[in-house]
């Protein structure tokens, strides 16, 4: 099997850790004569936008959606380019155009690593997020001005794509713990998120083995500080699976440890993996970035196509090494990129 | 000086933590000459929605308006009304009628009590809410049926109320630590946030000496669990300032300690105290449900009817309860509502 991989490093510590976790991805084909990759390099980013005025060139879709699927590092650096710019003309554009309209995001205490958290307890769950609608409308606008103007944004949420989202989370609760916890606020908002609940129902009655739960948004957020092992998997809107992922991510000890993967379903266009953290304009160029996102994402990769076991197999070197503590700064460790990426290769080579 | 307070006891454990937090007010009178309380109590709640079809009377809100605050312990019980129905017809009603625009809830960790971070580091950080408009509007609607259906939801963002909220908090920080940090997600939600950030530059440049910072909710919710001792006044929408207060709530290691108080700025309406935490509906009856939160909305009630010094002793009473480790089972300890009720007037009555 060989697989055509479009890689974008984007921005900042992105051209530092995707080259990471392909050296990675190289070594597992190596090893495993079955799987190869075709790696096919792509500039887009603050830089190429700063040179041609725009993110990508018109036809950067077009040469997108020739491949299996595309290894992104991160995208936007505010002191280039205005956020609104690079965002949308790059990241929010793939997930859109491309149809990804769900992002999942797995939060997990890592072996060796310390998390913020006294209980940390094991957590091992997984954020299930819609990724294309819901608060993320480009729909809305201003009236009037000065003191009278008034801004109005759009929510927008469709029975098809919510229907999706949750449907792609129950199914993946079967292969887990078969609990799902959907993400609400309908007692404050009182017209998607009620209907968001009746989606949820309706869909769980397809699903008589999965246990059910809803939570508001609000008091969700403060069990991901509480009692994180309490959950497995969560659905979420855009907005509230950003936020619930995030705080996943922090509780995990370091933002640089979270992987996301922006899933197309229809199989009409590939899908994007990106770690949840971003550019990191402070640290770039000191070759101490935490690789384990981008290494972590490249599992989700190998398991989007079929490749599970040897994605288990990587997940169980990168705790390994979390575990002996071959951990950047970010961890509270001193090892370099270089250092952390070198040992994961190493490990896979001695399995 | 004679408060004219009406007292709200609703639902649950309201009815436990309010008496026990009026006992508190009383001993305060009877200590200080100067001020003396007169309290009239009110049984809306799902109880009398039960017996009358409605949270309160159709002159509720006239009667109400009469008092100098209101003093509200907790509404809702779905298992006896549905949420939409309590809320809207109590508490998200006197809210809005009587104009309390504004929400403030502060976070500071209690000695004595085990924040579920390791290093809370002392956080002490005010979360001040825009209460009116935003994500809560009442406008939306859905269109078409089964798989075709779309549910809208419209967030309405005022200049007025954006910058009245943004002015109470920056008001705020010039008596505290002089730092504000703006919640945003204007690189996502891309009319009504961009919109949000121009007001806050706008009405930071009439407060030169208050530093300020703006993070996206994503990462400012990760940023309360990994360094909330880094901020001091955050300003945030009606949605953001209810996540980040749940969970600053969840840090401080128990929801049953947040305060809160729901401010009317123009005075033509009485601001409304009410604590973080719901009616607990598990609980009721049992006699240890955790006062501190009632209690400490009593201190932030005192503050706004210019008591701030008496504010301080209570403040300062309760923290010395907490250090003796006088607490409810939530809390890690075995005291009852009564115990740390009775020590704290104690304390009160020993300054
Ligand atoms: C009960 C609910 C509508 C309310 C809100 O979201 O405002 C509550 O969570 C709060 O924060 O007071
Ligand atoms: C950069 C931003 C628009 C994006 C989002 O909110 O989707 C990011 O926070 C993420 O979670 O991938």
């Amino acid at each position: 099997k060989k697989l055509k991989i479009a890689s974008i490093p984007g921005d900042g510590i992105g051209k530092e850790v995707v080259p990471a976790a392909i050296d990675v991805l190289e070594t597992i084909s190596d090893l495993h004569g079955g799987l190869s990759f075709d790696f096919t390099e792509f500039p887009y980013s603050c830089d190429y936008y700063l040179e041609h005025g725009e993110m990508m060139p018109e036809d950067g879709l077009k040469r997108l959606s020739d491949f299996d699927s595309i290894f992104l590092g991160a995208v936007g650096d505010a002191n280039l380019v205005p956020d609104h710019i690079s965002l949308w003309g790059l990241l929010i554009k793939i997930r859109r155009e491309f149809e990804q309209t769900i992002n999942v995001r797995p939060a997990k205490q890592l072996p060796g690593i310390q998390s913020p958290l006294v209980n940390p307890n094991d957590f091992d769950l997984l954020v299930v997020r819609e990724n294309s609608e819901g608060e993320y409308s480009s729909i809305g606008g201003r009236i009037y001005r000065d003191e009278d103007e008034i801004a109005i944004q759009n929510n927008v949420f469709s029975r098809k794509a919510t229907e999706r989202v949750m449907r792609f989370a129950f199914d993946l609760a079967t292969k887990r713990q078969k609990r799902v916890t959907s993400a609400t606020k309908s007692n404050g908002i009182v017209y998607s998120m009620p209907f968001w609940d009746e989606v949820f129902k309706d869909v769980s009655n397809d699903y008589p083995d999965v246990e059910t739960d809803q939570q508001h948004i609000d008091a969700l957020t403060a069990f991901f500080v509480t009692n994180p092992s309490r959950f497995d998997v969560l659905v979420a809107s855009n907005l509230f699976g950003d936020i619930l992922s995030d705080v996943g991510a922090g509780i995990m000890g370091s933002i640089g440890v979270a992987p996301a993967g922006n899933i197309n379903v229809n199989g009409k266009y590939p899908s994007m993996f990106e770690p949840v953290h971003g550019s990191a304009p402070d640290i770039i160029g000191k070759g101490i970035a935490n690789p384990i996102g981008q290494i972590w994402t490249a599992k989700m990769l190998l398991d989007h196509h079929g490749e599970e076991e040897i994605g288990q197999v990587l997940l169980d070197v990168i705790e390994e090494t979390t575990s002996d503590r071959i951990v950047t700064a970010d961890l509270g460790g001193k090892h370099t990129t270089k250092e952390v990426t070198d040992e994961i290769i190493k490990r896979l080579k001695a399995k």
